[in-house]
């Protein structure tokens, strides 16, 4: 395999991590994951623009342009001949001497490399479970940063308990899961975090809003409470990886009548066309 | 420069951390911060009991017991000439392809290695500053883990203001300084924020209380407010790596008289007490 260093493509066997890395030692650092169908990026732009935004947030510059990325990575999916799947891209704040604050004239260290990624039929298909879990995260959700602890907790709790995924609430209010953003239907609108920072701003979330926007669709960015959760009528959950999974139990109570509802059905549907669709703008000159 | 990676002594140019440790991925995994004074560990078992503490909060086991890990460090120390100083500790998750819920049969990985560390006497002597910063971390204050971005930020801002230290506060509520313990002096009377879920539980801290009851001090482990902060007499922050400091000022607000304290400044010299007695206790044979 080949990894993305700097801008440079490296041997898997090759690629050094220093001790003193800031991403080792502090998760001082952003990634993203970004999805590849036959052999083409979905939404690299977006990725990429959040990348720098995650960055900026915290005090870190790219060092290449989105533009350059956007190369690299093409470059990237090709030498590893990805067709289905993702990469993982990554920027820490460097090597340097241990400290809480930021070090001067440090250079960030840029990485990526190949993912599998499958999409999960089964789940789509018939809906998945949820752990209600409490969200002990901070009060940065919005950047896509390297300090996932809350994030790994609360998916292993899930995991322990045979659940796909992890819905964190705080204060009695869902924000988001512990790697998905989440939907709420009742009575035909359909309800969602706001973008605070409270929660991931997710580009299929963005996409699935635009669907959504152009649809007939009723959309409301607006939190929801666990108790609106055991009144919904249809419920799931979308990010890069799932697309978009039906959510059907939370905690071993039945949403809506237990199945995938219409408009979860819809908006998968649209969704798959949307990646069609965009497979093949590609192949036009 | 000798690094323990596992449980060998590797040249520092030698060790490698993988890009799929868990630790560069998720800041998934615990630290420890640990002082030497000539050539001796200063609290070496408290540390490691709550390096421990920290792992299997963090459901991780060490791969080591305590006892193995005293001896393995007093080697590191011993083979680096570590005269005064720090050693610098760590366990991640182990390597393993990315996924949030915790891999299965992956071996924690284990580094340590020298941290240059000075006793700060000037700030000692004359107090120092510190910048008001809302406290954004996550709800585990109390496990001393690699995510560390809210402490970081806090920090940058503190130097960007001229300041020494961040002092967190959280809904009008001080908890802590973004690598330090927080006390307050009032009418007699030491409050600090009791060990909750909010503050790291400091080895400083509770070595420090151990001398507040031996001597003729009141001690209430009680949260106090910005509010109270206006009309403190004497404020301190601890920590392995300062020990006892006098805070003189926060936000351009005086503390006090904006000098160190009567109080702040006997603690300061049981404190010191404290690490010589230790010192001539290692002496005896």
């Amino acid at each position: 395999m080949k990894i993305l260093y700097e801008d440079q493509l490296v041997d898997r066997d090759h690629v050094k991590i220093d001790l003193e890395d800031r991403g080792y030692q502090f998760g001082d650092g952003v990634y993203e994951v970004i999805r590849v169908y036959n052999g083409q990026f979905f939404t690299l732009r977006e990725h990429l623009e959040r990348f720098e935004r995650s960055a900026n947030e915290l005090k870190m510059e790219l060092s290449y342009s989105v533009e350059k990325l956007e190369s690299l990575l093409k470059d990237l999916v090709l030498k590893n001949d990805v067709e289905d799947g993702g990469i993982y891209l990554q920027l820490t704040r460097g090597i340097s001497p241990r400290q809480h604050n930021f070090p001067v004239g440090t250079k960030t260290m840029l990485t990526a490399y190949p993912l599998p990624s499958r999409r999960p039929e089964k789940e789509q298909l018939h809906g998945v479970k949820v752990k209600l879990v409490e969200d002990v995260r901070w009060l940065r959700c919005d950047i896509k940063s390297l300090n996932l602890l809350g994030n790994v907790m609360a998916k292993q709790e899930a995991k322990e308990n045979g659940a796909f995924e992890a819905l964190l609430h705080r204060n009695g209010t869902i924000t988001e899961g512990s790697s998905t953003n989440f939907y709420l239907v009742k009575d035909g609108v359909i309800y969602t975090h706001p973008a605070t920072n409270l929660i991931l701003n997710g580009i299929t979330r963005l996409k699935l809003m635009e669907i959504i926007k152009e649809g007939s669709f009723k959309l409301e960015e607006k939190s929801v409470t666990l108790e609106d959760l055991k009144n919904a009528d249809e419920a799931f959950i979308t990010s890069t990886t799932i697309e978009v999974v039906p959510v059907v139990e939370a905690d071993n109570t039945m949403i809506g009548n237990g199945e995938p509802g219409p408009i979860t059905r819809k908006l998968q549907s649209l969704f798959l066309g949307k990646i069609e669709s965009e497979k093949s703008k590609v192949g036009t000159p």
